[in-house]
């Protein structure tokens, strides 16, 4: 049996191997039962359980024994997974040795298997999130490096608006992509923490020995030790899937820009090709961008699903009712969505077709419009910025009406080429020349890059 | 291998038996497998396909021949579901049949199968969300009728108001539930309809006998035709999870006042018991509002599901990209958790257990101060609003900082004796006599209730 | 002093003059003074206050005699803006008249006449939005009529598929617009009713005149009266913001498609142009998408507003706590939103210069793709459908790859030759032929548009 | 004039003076200005424009010479708000000094001075911020200290749990404020940076002096300089939201608590009292918990805020269409509300009447079933655990429907009385004893925070 055979139809389409992994029931139950197992071997360290209660119940804690589909339908009667999962363990030890039956789950609460299950998943799929965007940033370097000095349209409102290179459009994607990075390494010091406070987050039912306990629970699950417990306070939770949800909207503009630059019409970049991949059942022709359209999904959901986990963030007194458990689905969907769209478009980066003569082509056919900006720029300095504006714009509205290019209809403008000669206005039209900073930004980025690395 | 085996955990714990087989993995495909036999019966009507590849074709159209994990796992690069399902069954088909298998999907694309199956899957989750509802209908007139003389204290801002009857809080959740189920029954005829437009909505690649097929494929389904296909205009789906979004936001009102009338301190209801039913992993007295803490939950996380819903709906030209796999698990999650709500708070409301001396308990214990309002009235219509607002306020003050009933202070206070007499106080503060119009209120929500009965 | 003042920079930019108007400052407390009046006669028609009282409490109830700075921060404290003005109101009528100032505001609550003016001001916003949605539907069926044959690329995951009407195309437009105005003439009477409910819903202060009371105060607002109070029922509201959401969501796609349209490499269709419409300050040659951007804003802003609603539905006991307060700006803003984007889009549609040969163009420049379903389906009848689709498939690549027509690459290719002769090639890459139903799906949609006109 | 007239009356009552000011219409007009004058003043200095343009644009950078109401009304058919203003800008300063008219917003695009300007108004909102949530952090830790013995119920899922102590409740609030000060101290680091780029991000305008340009108007705003323009990239903007909305989602956990404890029949805490505050239009004897409304009104809809603004994130290339305008009111009412109720949850942390007799009562009303968890450890370790949570769980439920105490229950019970004696009993039962690590909890948090001022 696949350790991944529950999860639907659906995740599999927008999530990524790792974290189907690590967020599917299995996982889930097997994070909550490594909780137990740790917290009988914590208490026997502190002398509040017998130390032969530990192997016996270690013994049931693996997840092959525990019908799921039962436990999914006491839970709906319980209110959480974490009850009919201890009733379901403790039988099962009970039926090996009574006596340690007793110390199962001792002095623990429901919240706190599931929470310190849930940060023990989170763990597992954080490694291979960090790997993925670190992927993802070097192809996204390599592009860079490339392309810094093909010539593209920019593009400002859907409309050619002045000359860019390609490898600016991917500096600013990787800006934002080693941000996301710096931001998810400062993450674990604050998530990665132990849940252990019983059952309204005293621990009272420990005694004096509660505190050692707590300690060696932390230290058997490698985790950090909070000052209290946080059952009702959830900003830890919420401030990773903020962050992933931030990553989702970068790598959702990587995919918007893309999809619009395999448009039919322009042609600049495509998906890597694939057997199977982004085909049309319909269309024999067609060549979809799939991996976009993961990205673009999931960027489409996790802003939604993040508001979910704000709004269920004001959690009644000690442990909230409803708000906490609109979170169960929600974290791991953001997650999953997060990393399978990572996964998505670090193949896209990695094995991107880029067309460059196509680029130049686009640009050339738009009439020289793009360079409107430049050229009216050097008329301002002379003629004032307002007049300038004016005649290039009459100009560019006859040269989008004639089909003919912007420089032949300021050529025969008396009142430009009173102005600007015709070797200024070659000069003002060669794209080279028109990058501006470009080459600069470009460079600051990588230097950012090569020194984080 | 029960139907439903795929469904996770927490989807079992959200959601009721209904809903989860109608959106179960098997159903999904079953239902696009059931899509595709219906278009080959369909077309062979018409003479677009021969008749004898329709057997062949619907012999294969079973979920039990289809490797769930296999075709998600390709849909990832196929960017659907149906390319590689579609693909499986052309395979199985040929195996069986090679000519026949040149007719499977003919003239259908991607999204037909896809948006027509899930149409399928609303049809029959729609029949057990009526009757649901309309068993939540009528418990809430029980409660309704046997309650409405029942006093309480009214609450607002969470402080106690003034006196209501308990029939009359029932009376607005059975109102706002007859508004649903009246909304929900507007609904079919602008939702069961067929998608069938081929690759770009022109059904171009059947010929002149396209409209013949397609009236036949809608008749083989018992589904409506629309007037042209709808991939890329979403309005019918969204405005179903629409209205399924306001009647959890009602379910959520519900369990609300419910389960903040079962706080400790208030005790007035008790949702019904049953063994395995609201305890608690550490505390042994805990009775949890379950049922109001499943739909707290979904009230929680619709809202935004169904934003997304709506922030999908600007899909690019004839088919959209990234917009509608957004769709996909949302739509599905929307339904799952309302009618899962709906079950739940349908047995709450149903097993109800209602404490009437403890409402009245509560009432009196907070010193007679929901008369307040009644008194300054009173007083008002000698002394004026202000002024009489103004000694009510000041002697609730007193009494309460007093912990003496208000009924006392206001009789020791010369400005208000002097014009109420001590029978009117006492008339003043007669409970029944406070209730104002809840009777008749009552009694309107309870005449709509059986009339439309 | 013009009636919209207070509206900051922002609204002014996105809404339109009627919403603006409806949902100012102004206009709010207007619709509150406009109960208060109502009010008072009504009572006074009852029995309930006396005569005289009704010019004295009427003769206050205007705008101009309020400062709005001060009951803004007076509402701060109060918790509401009704508290505050309630309070100006009967000091002012004191001023005047101290017997009448006693039946100021009498037998209401706060969110009676919060409630009330806000029923008042969406009855104001609602008939221009009717008004504009019949012309923004005018204006897209004369599209329709005159563009049910102009050929252009159809395009699904922004990829050209097959070609399409650009009719038909509106037509899907048309189509969803239509939807809603049938959706938007089903609410009011479902929306435009009373709110009136005393404290907590009872009209207990109001004694036996109450009926009569709710009655008359009904009559005097030109209101259907419900069954009983909504204070904590918010589904009304709820349900007209979400109609309004689903048609701002349609806006949006419009947007989409027409802004996707206008970009430089595509150019199918431009905005209507006028002074300082559209322009850059920067780049003389821009002519943006001013009008979709206005619209696909309030499609991304929409979507989360309505969230908000539907969070705030499960409303505690009689009258919620910070629920309610979180609708006040919300609604208002959808309403605004959606107007603004409605009348924003009415005059891009009735204006919208379209380059039907642009169209063409693009179609041709595709070097025939969007014809391979078309062949290949003509193929499938001979060899199979996978085998047609493999062969059309290869000889597309082939085409894309050499910048050659897949018209040639099919007639040199010898699999396909001996299946379509040049004739067959010539029909099926024949632009008008391939349209399959579009002029039957145009027709049927223009029908229901002069029949529903 | 005052400097926030234009903020309506809606967002006075959300918001704070603080708040209102930095993000009122003036201020972000008055923003934009600055730049622009910032801007001249930078080109001069690196030789771009003549100084002599700078006094003459600097003398028409105040916003009284600015109609608001015409800008925004031009700005509706220019798309944003730079357009206008700028021409607006350039008019004046022609009609003073022709030659300098020439030279306004030289070299720069909408979006750098819109942006900017929002950084700017940003920076304003950010101090006022950090200092409110000191003092609420301070006014925090004072009822923790207090309050570390003041014995209460500890409630979970609405119940009665077992006991805690009120200080642990505040060091819970006091550890996430604490954690959010850290987060927001971290922030401006990425924040406060320039938005300069030009038309498409390239500077292109600006020739070999660009990169002066940039660093002189970085100093002149005293911003930092980004590696490259940021235009279609916006995390930094979210990121911001997303912590004040992780704020605000704490503050409305603390309003939730405390509007529950205030519930009449609790009584627990009161809002400081105040004249105009809290009260009822219709119940004299009404103190609504009008703090705790405004936090959780701005709980319920930041999400939903921040939703878009993660939704906006997908911008088309090198700047967006419909996404980017749907930041702009977005942002704004995210700080507003934080900011709000930040300062309304510092006045009531700060004022907060806390009722420890109250407190007590309500915990020794629930006939002891607090103390349940406890027993049943204690006899679990001789009985185990089953058998201990079955004998409990019984003798609550008769002590529940006696309504006599579960200490006499236990007494009562012969499984129980063999195993615990009276005097056990009583110690069990004994609540300073049973709040566990309460004190240690609450010192760490104490430590942490005297360690962090």
């Amino acid at each position: 049996m696949s350790t991944i055979d529950s999860s639907p139809l659906l995740e599999r389409l927008f999530s990524d191997e790792a974290q189907l992994h690590a967020f599917s029931d299995r996982q889930r139950v097997a994070a909550m039962l490594h909780f137990e197992a740790a917290l009988a071997r914590a208490l026997a360290r502190c002398g509040l359980i017998p130390d032969t209660a530990v192997p016996a119940i270690e013994a049931q804690c693996s997840t092959e024994f525990y019908d799921f589909a039962a436990i999914g339908a006491a839970a709906r009667q319980a209110g959480n997974l974490a009850i009919p999962l201890v009733k379901a363990l403790t039988e099962r030890v009970r039926q090996q040795d009574a006596e340690a039956s007793r110390w199962v789950h001792w002095g623990a609460t429901s919240q706190d298997v599931i929470d310190t299950g849930l940060i023990l998943q989170l763990r597992e799929a954080w490694t291979p999130i960090e790997s993925t965007l670190t992927r993802a940033i070097d192809a996204t370097a390599v592009l860079t490096e490339r392309h810094r000095d093909s010539v593209m349209a920019g593009r400002t409102w859907l409309q050619q608006a002045v000359p860019i290179s390609f490898g600016l459009k991917t500096a600013g994607w990787l800006d934002a992509l080693l941000r996301h990075r710096e931001r998810l390494r400062q993450l674990p010091a604050r998530l990665f923490v132990l849940q252990f406070g019983g059952a309204a987050g005293t621990l009272a039912s420990l005694g004096p020995q509660a505190d050692a306990a707590s300690a060696a629970l932390a230290a058997e699950l490698q985790l950090a030790r909070p000052d209290l417990p946080w059952h009702a306070h959830r900003d830890r939770l919420v401030e990773a899937a903020a962050l992933l949800g931030l990553l989702t909207g970068t790598l959702g503009k990587i995919a918007r820009d893309l999809s619009l630059m395999m448009q039919t019409e322009i042609g600049e970049v495509c998906e890597p090709a694939a057997p199977g991949r982004g085909g049309s059942s319909a269309m024999p022709h067609k060549r979809n961008p799939v991996g976009c359209s993961i990205a673009l999904a999931a960027a489409t959901r996790v802003p939604q699903l993040l508001a979910t986990l704000y709004a269920a963030m004001p959690q009644e007194h000690e442990r909230g009712l409803g708000n906490w458990p609109a979170e169960w689905a929600t974290l791991p969907e953001i997650v999953r969505l997060s990393g399978g769209a990572l996964t998505a478009m670090e193949e896209v980066l990695r094995g991107l077709e880029v067309d460059t003569a196509r680029m130049r082509e686009n640009l050339d056919a738009s009439l020289g419009l793009p360079y409107a900006e430049r050229v009216s720029m050097q008329l301002a300095a002379t003629l004032g910025k307002e007049q300038a504006h004016r005649l290039v714009e009459q100009a560019a509205r006859r040269a989008a009406a004639a089909r003919r290019p912007l420089r032949d209809e300021l050529a025969a403008d008396a009142a430009v080429n009173g102005v600007l000669t015709a070797e200024t206005l070659d000069e003002l039209f060669a794209p080279r020349a028109a990058l501006g900073e470009s080459a600069n930004f470009v460079a600051r980025v990588l230097a950012r890059y090569h020194e984080r690395n």
